[in-house]
């Protein structure tokens, strides 16, 4: 019993590409892909490799995003089934990828190939954006895949990003938007001494123990009909020499924000920035921008996926914008329409990473109706 | 001009007892003591070197407390005199332990040899409790000695303690107390998890906020006649996996309570668990005891010193109990009456320690002079 979505994931698991390496996983999917018409341009930035695969020229221009690298592996020793050897057991193919992303992978190229050879005339062209490094840094991945594609005028329309949405039944849930994320780092400063002499000091963590109380009591918003609230968490403090007799010289505070489309970043730096200064404290507080909230709430893109979703599995899928970040916001930043379905999370990044072959085969019908929905 | 006084200091500071190391310094002591009729009783416990040399039998007990052990130098290259010549310029006896202490283990000896020739009938009894653990972990010195001195009920009366009390003239200053110190290890428990799941999640850092806030703003007393008000100060916190991305598990604190004799170690330990257990989070609370307060507030000692620094110096001393601890607080718990007296304490533990090689003499001067008021 052979399955070609099977065997291809297998092959793909089989080729450790660890991130931001691809280990000729593209080079795989664009032999299938060149068979059925598409051209290739494989886009190689410092250390990543990209493929942008194209059929067709005509809009609406319906594009597949996903990425070939993984996250490590951790102890190979403590994985029940090696993760890069791609066995099935029990009805479920392990490895490191099957479910972030290669089942995905996998279930859109054979999707592909039966749509296009039962529907040659369809409607528009389809496109895959796939890049090594989405795990890692993704700095050299979709955003300059995108900027070459900008550059040259070339716009999706639709944009299907195979990350891994499902949460306990395969298509339950889509992922329509998603929130911003603001990290900051901020360093509030004191004056270092003796414990013995605190009045030659002046405690930094003492100073920012309000500050911080204020800040995770702070509403930022209330979300909305699709995003949740704001919120704000601290990741790091630390402040001290060590010594048990020193006050600190300063204290180190790191937090992230997952923002709804009800603020801006700048809204939030504002906010923050307002609340330590109120303490009246010497601070200095840096931002890195990881990126903004997107949302897709309707049209042709969420419309096809719901139906296909419920044509194949009988499942009315729910919306949901939670959850972390992913390539699909800087696909949206070009206007796209973007929605993010695949297989269930519920092993992804972890010790024995698996996927349910059976999900594989209804995510790659899924996938087919949905390009039926939209193209044809 | 040779000086008896400096030549002793000189030779001490030659010899590079960097704690726990004695280097002989003991023997040099001990050398002048029995020549003036003192038992010398050396005791030495796992790293560390002991002296107990006693003079007569008779009560009062007068005993000079007092260590051979010096900090480190930090880079020798960074001062202006290597730390270990013992050179004299510009009226400055340098070297690393010249003020801490060096120069007081010279004066007592000094003063002591003068002492007893003149007044070779002088009631009491006079001893030196020498250690080589003061600047260390200050587990193998003083307390043991007086752990074999309490077992065969060897009662001390008096202790003069050659810790450099003074600030910018020489008796200026000295201590007939110092506050307790109390270390608390705090560890706040939480959930780790993903900053984008937060409510998955717990996070401590979060929850310490408010209780580090609490404990800060708790007014523990209002300290007394003799000692400031007890003051708590957070030395060191950390929490984080150092991933921006997660909520980490838990978040550690350490603080150090510096108490009058206002409240006690059980008070300060009872307050902090129910300001803790007011804010419902699981946690976890060790205690280092690392000394209790002690007060020497009149008798003789304390009269005998203050006449002492008014006829040699022409000074009103002021009896403060500020500052850091030392091993005077293990000898108080016998009973005796402790106060410390010593060299101006600017350079100590610094690059160029030094001490003005007039006050050694005007040092040795003070001592003789207790001497004679509490002895004769």
């Amino acid at each position: 019993m052979t399955s070609p979505v099977i065997n291809l994931a297998q092959a793909l698991i089989q080729k450790p590409s660890i991130t931001p390496l691809d280990e000729g996983c593209q080079t795989l999917m664009a032999e299938h892909l060149t068979k059925i018409g598409f051209n290739i341009e494989n886009l190689f930035f410092v250390d990543t490799q990209n493929m942008w695969a194209r059929k067709g020229s005509q809009a609406p221009l319906f594009c597949f995003a996903g990425h070939t690298d993984v996250v490590p592996t951790g102890p190979q020793s403590e994985w029940k089934i090696p993760p890069f050897n791609g066995e099935i057991k029990d009805g479920f193919l392990h490895g490191r990828g099957a479910a972030d992303m290669k089942g995905s992978l996998a279930a859109m190229v054979i999707a592909t190939e039966r749509f296009v050879t039962k529907h040659p005339n369809h409607k528009g062209s389809i496109a895959f954006l796939i890049t090594s490094d989405e795990e890692g840094p993704f700095i050299n991945g979709t955003t300059r895949v995108i900027d070459v594609l900008e550059s040259r005028n070339e716009k999706m329309d639709m944009c299907l990003v195979g990350e891994p949405s499902s949460t306990t039944t395969l298509g339950d849930v889509v992922k329509n938007g998603r929130r911003g994320s603001l990290t900051g780092f901020l360093t509030i400063k004191g004056v270092q001494g003796h414990v013995a002499y605190p009045n030659l000091a002046l405690n930094p963590i003492h100073l920012a123990a309000p500050i911080i109380e204020e800040l995770t009591q702070t509403h930022w918003d209330s979300g909305n009909e699709f995003f949740p609230a704001t919120s704000f968490q601290i990741s790091n403090i630390n402040g001290g020499t060590g010594a048990g007799n020193v006050i600190p010289g300063s204290v180190e505070i790191q937090f992230n924000f997952r923002f709804s489309t009800q603020v801006t970043m700048e809204i939030l730096q504002q906010k923050v920035n307002d609340i330590i200064l109120q303490h009246d404290v010497k601070y200095e507080l840096n931002w890195i921008k990881n990126g903004l909230p997107f949302l897709t709430d309707s049209g042709p893109l969420v419309d096809a996926t719901v139906k296909a979703i419920k044509k194949i599995q009988g499942l009315d899928t729910s919306l949901e914008t939670s959850g972390g970040t992913s390539d699909g916001r800087f696909i949206a930043q070009t206007g796209a329409q973007v929605i993010e379905l695949g297989p269930c999370n519920a092993t992804i990044h972890k010790i024995d990473e698996c996927v349910k072959t059976d999900d594989l085969e209804i995510l790659t019908d899924i996938y087919e109706q949905i390009l039926i929905e939209t193209l044809t």
